[in-house]
């Protein structure tokens, strides 16, 4: 028996999600079916965890484990990826530890979330981003972002009914960058943390872009965290913007090095 | 009558290209359409030129002439976007002479053509880029590029079927550049000329990966050059990567200032 990890990049935009399901085609279906008919051999794909209809992934993260895999982890990429659709490609494999779970070992987890800041939108890009047209003050929402850092009770920004055992994370990393193109502006909120509640970066983003508007001041984040009720919070962005870009494990669960020379960590 | 450059973007993915043609949606067509309703009168929608099918613009420009409209330019703009599909925008309009026209006035257009050079696909921009897997030596292809600058005769990169009166063309810039990004890399070739003939992006970029893959040495974009003759090519890159960032106009033709702040020139 062998362990891998696998990197895995989608558009999620025709999919349900990730997590397979009855009334909708999922991403976890995709690969389960083609990692079949690779490898030749039942298998179960474990991912870091779901994401929701809509999101997309660059370094979303799933273990399997083969019996009658002999060749080298390379080759498995390839052999997976002849059997996916364009919108889902496996980047890499590596050969991990007896017993490696994606979703139990993972240290942290990377999100960008992507708005494009301008009066009109921008077609070639839609569905990888949140138009907000009003403009947004990119220093507001960072100071607002820097209150977040750090481990807090995050249950304002958990969308209601589905309730964790605890809503206590910590937030390792926020920044709020902006970058001008096409007459207008990107602005990407990446997020990095040991886990996350449901709907957490989208709910984040959203509170986020009503201090960039102006409604409310940076200061506001920190009374909404405070509260602890999602009551008092703001709107929810929309799922297409949010990508899942990195999943960290110990370096101790890995066998074979990282192929994917420009990953992103 | 006031006249009218409009500045727009499209996703060129699911149309037969810019040109109304009577076997496929055209974005000249949507334009049509969106203007007449947005203006209450009927209009010519004049391009800068064609793109072909799957082509992507972030700047192609067409010109109007309205008898009606009394608002500023940028009330066009937000009011033709409202009749658009997501997939065409109008990023700005601006007044300009009267008289004026997109295709005749214009003094250079500038393409880029994108390509994704990895082992694996990307499926986030699987519709913008063309997948070139195999590596590609991007400094070759900056030295086979130089050897295109200047005036010249084009008709090796012209492709057979749709014949212009002369195939000389100037090359004023084309650059050759590439990022690094998720285990891969995007390299991006921009070209701007006075002009170019049917495919000559395309072409282009088709004959310096042969030479960035290895296959000929970069003087053999000087070669083919020379020969005058198409079929010494190579391949055509495919329409998917194509993108019309800019079309330039005499300062003189506007006669209100520009609104798009971040564009492009």
């Amino acid at each position: 028996m062998r362990w891998f990890a696998l990197t895995i990049a989608y558009d999620g935009t025709q999919y349900g999600g990730w997590q397979i399901q009855s009334n909708a085609p999922s991403i976890q279906q995709h690969l389960m079916v083609a990692i079949e008919k690779a490898a030749g051999e039942k298998v179960h794909v474990q991912g870091s965890g779901r994401t929701d209809s809509g999101v997309h992934a660059t370094g979303q993260v799933a273990s399997i484990h083969l019996s009658n895999w002999r060749a080298a982890p390379e080759r498995l990429v390839l052999a997976i990826n002849r059997f996916l659709p364009r919108s889902i490609v496996v980047r890499s494999a590596r050969e991990v530890v007896e017993g490696f779970d994606a979703i139990r070992n993972a240290k942290s987890k990377r999100y960008r979330y992507s708005i494009w800041n301008a009066r009109v939108s921008d077609p070639l890009y839609d569905k990888l981003h949140w138009w907000f047209p009003r403009p947004l003050d990119v220093e507001a929402m960072q100071l607002g972002a820097s209150m977040l850092l750090g481990t807090h009770d995050f249950k304002a920004f958990e969308t209601l009914g589905s309730p964790r055992k605890t809503s206590i994370r910590t937030i390792y990393d926020l920044p709020v960058k902006s970058a001008p193109y096409l007459g207008g502006h990107t602005i990407e909120i990446e997020i990095e943390a040991d886990g996350f509640l449901y709907n957490m970066v989208r709910n984040i983003v959203g509170a986020l872009c009503e201090v960039g508007s102006g409604r409310f001041s940076p200061h506001w984040i920190r009374s909404v965290l405070e509260s602890r009720v999602r009551d008092s919070c703001s709107q929810t962005a929309p799922g297409k913007g949010l990508c899942l870009v990195e999943v960290r494990y110990p370096e101790s669960c890995y066998l074979t090095p990282n192929t994917d020379a420009g990953s992103e960590g």
